[in-house]
């Protein structure tokens, strides 16, 4: 669940303070900060994970493009000294440390700041946990900072080792659209893992339905509708990126956004067939349970309707009455028993008549 | 509740009346009307708080911003004479003094208009409050009219007098944002308070739902629905001041404008996340009267194919008939309880794999 | 109800007639059409109310507005003389004659034409009943024609007899606005007094919900899907004013209009609220008729479950064997009686601690 | 029912052929073919009823306006002459002969195709009977092809024929307009009988509901469902019409296209508040039965819960042990009769109090 | 179903790499590739099956028209090669290769890639089954590719090799529009079988409703939710296909594309009938289950409130107490008995005109 308690607790220790000004408000404290940088051109890369921001901030800077990540938001400074050496507006600071915001791009003129959320799929609980990553995107740099340490950027550290496809070749807007694209690409798995749960509940559902099996349901479409509230403003942050006039994103980067934006477009419908599917199942739960009862009133009533009258004509010849002719009369008895069987019989041809058994 | 009633009472009182005729509305009266005055520039600070509205608007005027702010709108005059001081529109001054209005705002020319609303919610009775406060912007001067005395722009006081941040530095109109921002921040506060509230009846729902439970989920459904009319109305507001060609809007404040905008629709977002919650805390609720009716009608119904056939089988042997000759048999009746008791046990292994137990 | 059947019956009747061809479509026939006319300008006012549309229309006219207000639409020689009058197009004339129209504005060039709804709640039959009311705005005159006589606009002669406020320095649109503010005032009135009727179905269907409750419910829901379908063109009326082109608007009428449109708006809002208010009612009420079925069905059963099988034991001791040996022990009976009321207590608290009790 | 299958069925048949290739889809065979031809101007006035196409389009052509209307589908030539005389496009005879196609309205250089649906509501079968209606509109000539013979151009017929009103002093466009009238005015009359049908159905659901209402309820929103679907592409049509910048249209036929779009969202209105209004009483409908199951399970619980007990009791004194000492006692059965009267009243002062009587 | 699934594990393998990596996804393995080329011009014709793809692009190229047809996706190297040849982006092979995509249409500049979906209808898994199908158009060029053989565009061979129709005069954009319109028709075959589909679970679900109906409306209900997602992105392909401003269009091509681009709109039309026509079928069944439970119910509690309390009757009597006087009256027991039958005929005569009978 993309809790936005995380988010309004966030806010409610800020309330009467001035925009802009920089309070920590995550939770999560990480015992330290990681920081990495890699500078990279078509013919150079150099790779390094200095121990403090200053370092970080120190080293020369020849490349083409910088990269500088950042996994850990509990120090205010860093962000701080990250703002005064490449001029991020205070605003976008604030934006960087509030965890939980709304995912969105923000042209801020010498930069473009975009908040996205990092989603995974949380087995034990059964929920999705979400993590804010913030990325800049500056003339010949990128920035990306990270709530806590994830490794979902791996394969793209290691194209970058490896300077295997384009991506050496390419500029800072290139390096931002990749990391978006991760970001993006670990929604399908996030989605894929929610396809299975689904397929599980709905096996559990019309198999053997527990009342957990119900709250279950109940709990991933909540947390599904979570899930739709992150993927909208994502579109518009990939749409945003495409139809964006500055001159920090070229040209040539258009197919790429394109792709990108089909991605969160998918993600939606996915996202929404899922709600589609969950309703689905529960409706179709909901019109089993009835018809069930259904039968069960069948039942109940069709042993009522024919033993209550048998029993009250049996009531009537245990009674203590001395003037019971019938009493005396020795086909009596068995007569009686093969009259109640015939009633018996009548009444369940009836019921059967009627659909009832 | 933002109750329409009171909207509705006023328009009512001044069906027939001129367009523009100020008409004392509002219900709750304070004893006496709070005026407080600050007059400010990047270097020059006063702050005053006179007992009538004369004094108020007499005093001199070197400062680069002035803010009138006014609690309490039982007194027409004091609107009127404010009207006239500033040059207000009889419409807008009918607006000032219309309560529960819809939240806008309105280019008058020489003056931006906004008449936001300032929630809170009522522990006792469960119920969001609503409070009008209209902010005018003007040239140089800002007036803010609240319903009743708020301490909600307290913290922006204390940040005026003792001249921290950028606020004495800028103009009317980030002072008249800032106000907004208050009362924009105001709205995490309450939505905090709903989502615990939200949680607490979640779980009494689930654990031990009583018939006032239901009832209270129902009352919060109702105070989210308004809460939800007014949240849209406000993110308007916001887009409009972004948006507005006022030359009293400098352009600086646009990154600022636009975090306001954002924060209203993350409003937006929570409160849609938060009826989706209930209608879901609804539902499964419902979900589970319907299983337990179920089990209920199943119990009864074992019980009574179970027994009622039996007890028609002692009946028979209950009647007084003389020739029945099942009775003399000595091992009649304790084969007839070997029969009755395989009978049950026959009737509930058959429910047994029909999985009604 | 603003029941789509009059307007159907009208265009039936009308169906394969001519475009513009004028009927007779209305139903209510008042004895007579009761005619008004007020000529007034700044410094001259006249009224009279002249018995045929011919010397209403013969009347001098050296006024700078005159307004012609016309009770009663039975008679379509009146319609045609203030058609030839005016210069009314015979599409605009079939618009006025023909009754529940959907309200709108028509910019026919020389003259405004709106079509509007007067709504007001018929307390016998608890619905709306809706009037409809045209109004022409022309170079220096205004026509208003009503279906039967109102007193809508009484308090706006006062106004113009008095020559109080503003109205009689302004021009015709001036007074358009007036008379379709007069109009938009009185679902106000109306709007009260149904949320005063759903706050008492609601406190009937919480306490004592009766069949004839459910069933108001629904009614007045009925009337509200028909009131919103009302309300929506209103706003575009409202809209349409504001944005027309006409050169017959003055500029200066601009902050009346956006006025109005504010206040279609906040009916809009208003009615949606009330919608949803009665379907929270109505999901309130089926959430607590489906919670006390299960409450009747927790008694039926633990008064079956505990009695049905005592029954059948004490039927066995009913058997008229003669070889049942413990009908002959002497503590038989009462160890029965004891054994009996153990088991009775234990299903008892089995079924409480179920909660069923 | 405005059946999709007819629609595919025709589609499914035409499968794999190039587009454009003309195939006789419908399945309405009448005998044969009827055209009719009408030559005028503002002094000349021709009718024929030629007994082939070539007769028809053989004849002399020194009229303003010609129109020719053909009733019947099933002759593929038919069309193709007349496609050929006329210019018309393969692709737009290949939607004059698919019958139930969405309607439309196509500017084709040359000339405008309107395809529209002719509604009736066929009282037998309780369904909506549609018939396919193209009009084309050229420079000086009308077409009108209907799928069989229908008389809703009649009225047409005779004031082209009388020569009253204003239609032979207008154009080609007005006489295309004129039918398109026709066709909207048709819908006011099948909704006039729909609105009936759902009064009574109304009734028979709170009066005296039987499974076969219920049926009809739900077939009746069944084709609202389908007449909806016609409605909105009609709208569509009617604006297109309006807006088309085609030299076809004139200018003076604006202000009766704005009338015609009026009527087709006065249609959509009325056609949405029956679909409201169906829900409605479906939603009334459950309740009650809701309602009235609940007071049938009080009633049994009443009578369960008060003489199950009472049988229980009576059944103990049944019981034949010998050491029953009671039995004996004189007044252990008077007793016992008003111990259990006693008991059952109480019972039912309980069971009243908890208003389950 | 259109699984998202499929589409799902072929982004989650690709998660990490770099866009425009080719990665075989698909899994459905044919033996071998088929290949499949015409080249054709008004006066031109030839038609070939080369047995590689490097054969398959050998050939020489004097023909207006070169479409070449793959069917099978597995072997990455074709699709290289193809690229190679037609100067494709890697980002339109990458597309070409997963399979499950949301289809779109693409401007690459120097072609246009449409991403389509055939859909067949499984009558054995009461599934639909979605292939992917991939048009690019180029200049002179048109490449389809399929993920496994179908025999779609058979008849488009015929009329290839046959020159009848217009298809060899026109040009390569011609060609692109007449396969996606082949795609499209087999829509409209789908559909038709899935309105058959409708029709029988409709007579099931209303004479003979069985577990397996339910199951089985809803399965087809999600079939429908799957079609729907799929058609949407159509409507877009053909409407950007019609609006595309690429010289690869020519304007000749313009009505065909409008045809097109209507049918789509007629396929969501019916697709959305189907929808609704569905719901309102689990509608009116799960208010017949409603009904019919209130019927069981009814005859259960006539039995019970007839039968129990004679029984509590004939209870009394048969009690073994000593002084009960009633038992020696020699009237007692016809007398008791005819009591008996009056209070059942009693209690019938008052169920019945409850109408619970």
């Amino acid at each position: 669940m993309i809790d936005p308690g995380t988010f309004l607790k966030a806010q409610t220790r800020k309330a009467g303070l001035a925009p802009g000004t920089l309070v920590q408000v995550g939770e999560r404290k990480e015992e330290r900060i990681f920081l990495s940088r890699f500078d990279y051109g078509p013919e150079f890369f150099a790779e390094s994970t200095p121990p403090t921001i200053d370092e970080c901030l120190e080293q020369a800077e020849d490349a083409a493009v910088t990269w500088i990540n950042i996994d850990g938001l509990h120090d205010i400074s860093v962000i701080e000294k990250l703002g005064a050496r490449f001029g991020l507006d205070p605003l976008s600071q604030e934006d960087i440390l509030t965890p939980a915001q709304r995912p969105k791009l923000e042209d801020c003129g010498n930069y473009l700041l975009v908040i996205a959320r990092m989603l995974t799929f949380d087995e034990e609980s059964g929920r999705i946990r979400a993590e804010q990553v913030s990325i800049v995107l500056g003339e010949r740099f990128v920035l990306s900072i990270q709530e806590s340490r994830g490794d979902v950027f791996g394969p793209l550290r290691d194209r970058l080792r490896s300077g295997r496809g384009r991506i050496r070749k390419m500029g800072a807007d290139y390096l931002a659209y990749v990391l978006l694209d991760c970001i993006v690409d670990n929604y399908f798995v996030l989605l894929e893992r929610l396809g299975e749960r689904i397929q599980e509940l709905d096996e559990e559902l019309s198999l053997d339905p527990r009342r957990e099996t119900l709250q279950s349901v109940h709990e991933l479409r909540r947390e599904i509708i979570f899930l739709r509230k992150s993927t909208w403003p994502l579109r518009e942050v990939a749409n945003g990126f495409e139809r964006s006039e500055s001159t920090l994103v070229s040209e040539g980067l258009n197919p790429y956004l394109r792709d990108l934006y089909d991605h969160t477009i998918q993600i939606i419908d996915i996202v929404e067939t899922y709600q589609d599917l969950l309703q689905g199942m529960l409706d179709l739960y909901l019109s089993s349970v009835s018809n069930r009862m259904n039968e069960v009133m069948k039942v109940l009533t069709v042993f009522a309707a024919i033993f209550i009258p048998l029993t009250f004509i049996v009531g009537i010849y245990g009674m203590n009455f001395e003037h019971m002719p019938e009493l005396a009369w020795s086909w009596a008895y068995p007569g009686l028993l093969v009259l109640m069987f015939g009633g018996a019989v009548g009444m369940f041809l009836f019921f059967r008549r009627k659909g009832w058994m």
